[in-house]
């Protein structure tokens, strides 16, 4: 339609302070949880005194695994309540239940837990050794991924250079605005939770399950959220079962909210990551051979590391063309705080190696990066490291724009030409990202989406599926389809809100799946409603359905004009006619081969591309770097809304510059040391400078209206490029995450020594 | 499946005090409403003085027809607040809104309301009349209906015997133990109102209509519904707009809830009929023309009156060949309360007429009532008063069942044997019924339903549509079609609450078309899934999905007992697939041709028809009649669940006792005098005796499953049968309704004057 941007529909409501998160719902006797943790990294519980608990005036119930109906935890997962061992410093031993937030805290801290401590293991290396103590099962291999193309020796040989690095990423939290919360309200047919989540079908098996309920009869409501970045998964699961639990044995409901706090300590992060590279390549640039070996700590549970892994062994190679590949990725579990899903998933780790040893390849053979890149960057036809022949990519078309929006080559003259002897030197750097959207071949298995629309009787529309709206634009995607299938405006458009008891499961919000799986689903779901009114149309026209075009809030005929019928008009002939006026769209992608012992095949059907350029300017007495600015180029297909797609890459590279820079969840023996944002760095508006999105449009194929997903991907690339902004002006190569001020110092008085030393 | 009766699914929670009635529910910060209302039946309003209302404290604001953002009244509707001219004693003219109910109240009384009265009618045919005082357009005609088949003339002129007689339906109220009550929540989206009513979709248009709002804005959630027959429908519109007024106009939740006085003062009510029969009847018994002309009172406004008096004139002649028809039906405005659906709509009025008419000739001409019903009664392709070639007609399987269990000819023997010298004398009577389902081909244009399925990945079901669950059972209804259908247990399935936000508008529960309609649209949602499912199953067994059958909990090839899976392993399958497990049906009777002039054609597609019998023992010296034994058989075409159906005729029969015996609204003046249940009396268990429902299943050629509407029907036969046990009891009959103490009182001493006289 004709206005190229709107108002995010669920924005308006956040801005003035009116929309209602869980938080801010009230039930008539409503009673608090409180969870008594495990201080210790790996321990058997022995016993549990509620007796001063219970003592305590207002609390009702300490509730234990014992008192779980169904099942106290899923397969290696994070339990409900401990039943026997518990894995990390986090892990919810009991739950007081009481009158008021006040009363719970106090009962929590009334309650005493006998403990045996069990020995621990905190690096992934070590769990993997004989005699290590045993998390899991009897080798603490969580998740292993492979994909072996071709002869590494033999690519090895081939080369005139070898390098090999090692590169180290660290544990970062998601921290979303909205710490985790759930209300369950026992009702007559079963139990109604009220949660965050990106995952509202997950989140109503798990309570089901723990419960030992149907499905049918827990009701999931989704009120507003207040961000997830794939947080709120399997940790919502958690928080709405222990919230279920107290609500179906008190019989009241029941409210479970975390302080941040609590979030940081019990809740999932991003997988840290050591990652060995070894690459070959000869003179001209080309690339040889590449050997992987990914360790990354699972932490205590299994949660979604075997598809994180996945994913990270497909891409580590980066977009390039690579004859000989050879990944090996293995994730452990330790008795740290668990890794789970988070922006990206699996994708910036892997994504800040190979473009740090891309720059490093370029300048040691003296090629500029960005042509570096496009020398071995992936094109169309181009095999990738799983043997998949790549269509549509648009890497060199990012990499052109990205050239002339930052002008590479004359600022990369003049910052070679800029006085290094002050406090302050600047840098340019770059970097490229690639991206399989949805779950893939190697991913879930189960990959689908529904959604539904009904146009009312006086032509405006309710839309619903399980798409979860975690501040990212997703019902405004939705609108956006529906209002263009349909020639129709937004603003006809209610989004209603997620409720397990009516929307079709439209899958998980993850995975870049949201506009090319649930996209689709409601793309289907318009064009069912668009070809029923479209018979409706022809019959009052005189004309046949496939003449008919939606435009402008009409239909009509293009080859005679007087003949056109307004979509209100249409919507009340529909229901006069008794037609339905209901549409329901189902897409699951399609799935391609995969050989899961070699990792070869078609592992998505579709991939994002970008290229992002990072300006820093470093201080050499202090080691602060500040990203001056940021151009991050992202082909979306087609931008559905242009400013929700400039908003959603400035929020990436935002986050972005806080995992480059400052962000840092420590843990030491197993305890999380940076327990709220005094200590753990987030970036703030002070640290953002200059960020400009610019899009690229290469319709997909299978994208709904050709857009692409866009959320995760513009993550991937941004750290990267500012550490090799930071190479750039430093001379010398910060290898692991992040470039803080103590690791940026330490690279500067060594450079400095050296350059003394010249 | 294997379990013949379930219990109902909405009951348990009913009869523990579970239920949520929207009474129950409670919002902070909520206000109340009351309603001034005018007490004139015919009057301008002048002035609205608000002042002194105003100055109560807790008083926040008095709202009239000028707040109304919207449109006020629809046409000749009942105005959400009377613009300038009240049409009857009891149109609202100005909402007070306040902190609490006892201030609302004040504040009502406070408020001064000046009129200038306007000369009123309240007799129908005293309204035809030029110059009678008009209440709406220039005749006060509301409707007009005509069925005209063959020459009436001509018929008389073959006849032996011709009857005239006039028959008086009385004014009825609905008296649902639920009021009408609302409750409207201002959100940042738009409004919600929560409302018990069988019409969600119009009470929403309404309300939307009166906001000046998009309908997908205005949200409608049914909470419990307790009862309707027909009252929640427009009466909640006007319930549910002042509440949604007034929730705008203060930001805050607003509560409507009439009183017992309110509600009989300003709700609607049965359409009082005056009726004269002309019929010819040759010697043989064989009926050869009717002529019959209906006035009815559509009181002030006009709601659904064209609708009833259409089925009134369609169904007139009761279910008998009549060669010669000419019924001629008008409805007229008075500036009495207003008449809308109820029970039966329109059908038993006609038939109470009807069957006192065959009674009578049957009499007259010295034939067994019950035979005089099997020569005129209808049989396969007799053709109707309106010329349609009739199927499936059972009637006569309906007589046989009834003769059977009354023992018709020698209980009637007996009973001509009893000693009358007492004062207590007992009778013997029948009446027939049939019913159009659904709206028709002279309905209301538009007749559709939606509804849907989901199951869910542990094969629990959860299943949603418009179905206003008023206590007959229609929720369970649609359980055992998807049960029938999937081959599972009812258990499995979920019937989530009606909430606008995302059901189907699946039209109103009215009309007998909620288990024709609704019930064949979950059907053919059911079908979708099954279809979904086999293809899933088939996969799996290696046999074609045609093969299988659906039994049991079980998908199995029944030419190998080895290739079997559960229902909810190929949910879990179906998921894994990533196959749809959704299914959407819509649903629109067949239409037939009619010619509206003449009223011929095929007025419904799908007839249900009954027998039934009633024993009566009258008290000579009190009028008092006591329905001692009450044989009620009708065709349900395929009984779902058989203790639903005996209940559903229960409660018809009762319904019916009151109908005929003790209910009458007084109306004197256009103002009601009988405002509470101290003088409109309701039969209550201590006036039902023995009712024996007997069942027919003879499979619907439209209907799910072969089921047939039962709801409706079951009122109609009951108080002829009552009247014509009375009349043999007395030897003398009463015409009009009802037949209270006094009126059988002064016909039983007439008889015994005449007695003695003789």
């Amino acid at each position: 339609m004709a206005d190229s941007s709107i108002t995010r529909v669920d924005v308006l409501a956040k801005a003035l302070g009116k929309a209602k998160y869980t938080d801010d719902l009230k039930f008539d006797n409503m009673l608090y949880l409180k969870v008594v943790r495990c201080p210790h990294p790996h321990a058997r519980v022995i016993g549990i005194n509620k007796e001063k608990a219970l003592a305590i005036e207002g609390v009702v119930a300490v509730l234990t695994a014992t008192d779980i109906p169904g099942l106290p935890c899923q397969p290696k997962e994070r339990p409900i309540l401990v039943p026997e061992i518990a894995r990390y410093a986090g892990d919810g031993v009991a739950l007081v239940v009481a009158e008021s937030p006040k009363a719970a805290l106090e009962g929590a801290e009334a309650v005493r837990v006998e403990y045996e401590l069990l020995e621990a293991v905190f690096d992934p290396e070590e769990a993997l050794k004989t005699g290590a103590p045993l998390v899991h099962g009897d080798n603490n291999v969580a998740a292993q991924s492979k994909v072996c193309k071709g002869d590494v020796e033999a690519g090895f040989k081939e080369a005139d250079l070898i390098l090999e690095r090692e590169y180290n990423t660290h544990r970062v939290e998601h921290a979303p605005i909205e710490p985790e919360v759930a209300i369950a309200v026992p009702t007559f047919e079963g139990i109604t939770v009220y949660c965050p989540t990106n995952s509202p079908f997950q989140v109503r098996q798990i309570v089901a399950e723990t419960m030992a309920m149907p499905q049918s009869q827990i009701r999931l409501f989704q009120p507003t959220i207040g961000g997830s970045f794939g947080s709120k998964c399997y940790d919502a699961g958690v928080l709405a079962s222990r919230a279920a639990l107290a609500a179906k044995l008190t019989g009241r409901p029941c409210k479970i909210v975390y302080t941040r706090e609590e979030s940081i300590v019990e809740s999932t992060k991003r997988h840290p990551y050591k990652m060995k590279y070894k690459v070959g390549v000869k003179k001209n640039g080309k690339l040889t051979a590449m050997e992987v070996k990914i360790i990354g700590d699972s932490g205590a549970y299994k949660s979604k590391t075997p598809f994180v892994i996945s994913r990270s062994s497909i891409e580590a190679t980066g977009p390039y063309v690579v004859p000989n590949v050879h990944t090996e990725a293995i994730c452990v579990y330790t008795n740290n705080v668990t890794s789970c899903a988070m922006r990206g998933f699996g994708s910036p780790q892997v994504a800040y190696a190979s473009e740090l040893l891309m720059d490093e390849l370029a300048e040691k053979l003296g090629i500029d990066p960005l042509k570096f890149r496009r020398i071995n960057g992936l094109k169309d036809n181009s095999l990738s490291a799983t043997g998949q022949v790549m269509q549509n990519v648009t890497l060199d078309e990012c990499l052109d724009k990205l050239e002339q929006e930052i002008k590479w080559s004359s600022r990369k003259a003049e910052l070679k030409q800029q006085d290094k002897t002050g406090s302050i030197v600047k840098g340019l750097g770059l970097a490229c990202m690639y991206r399989g959207e949805s779950f893939g071949s190697a991913g879930q298995g189960s990959d689908y989406a529904g959604a539904t629309l009904q146009v009312q009787r006086d032509g405006s529309i309710t839309l619903y599926s399980a798409m979860s709206e975690v501040g990212q634009g997703g019902h405004t995607m939705l609108v956006r389809v529906v209002s263009e299938v349909l020639g129709i405006k937004p603003s006809r458009i209610f989004v209603s809100p997620v409720d397990t008891c009516y929307v079709p499961d439209s899958g998980p919000t993850v995975a870049t799946r949201g506009t090319y799986v649930i996209g689709n689903a409601i793309r289907l779901a318009a064009e069912e409603v668009k070809a029923k009114f479209a018979e409706v149309a022809a019959e009052e026209l005189g004309v046949r359905p496939e003449e008919l075009v939606f435009k402008d809030e009409r239909i009509y005929c293009p080859g005679d004009p007087s003949k056109s019928i307004s979509f209100s008009r249409i919507a009340a002939q529909c229901y006069l006619k008794s037609k339905s006026p209901y549409g329901y769209g189902w897409w699951s992608p399609p799935v391609g081969s995969w050989d899961r012992e070699k990792g070869q095949g078609e592992a998505y059907s579709s991939y994002v591309y970008g290229a992002c350029a990072a300006e820093v300017e470093l201080d050499l007495d202090l080691g602060k770097v500040e990203v001056m600015k940021f151009v991050a180029v992202h082909d979306v297909g087609k931008a559905l809304d242009k400013e929700e797609v400039k908003g959603q890459i400035a929020g990436g590279v935002s986050m972005g510059i806080g995992y480059a820079l400052m962000e840092d969840l420590v843990v030491r023996q197993g305890v999380v040391k940076t327990v709220n944002f005094d200590e753990y760095l987030l970036p703030t508006s002070l640290d953002i400078h200059e960020i400009i999105p610019v899009i690229v449009e290469q319709p997909s194929s299978y994208g709904p209206l050709g857009a692409k997903g866009l959320g995760e991907p513009v993550m991937s690339a941004v750290a990267p490029a500012i550490l090799n902004a930071i190479a750039d002006a430093l001379g010398t190569r910060v290898y692991d995450l992040p470039a803080n001020l103590e690791a940026v110092l330490d690279k500067a008085r060594a450079a400095k020594g050296r350059c003394c030393n010249d």
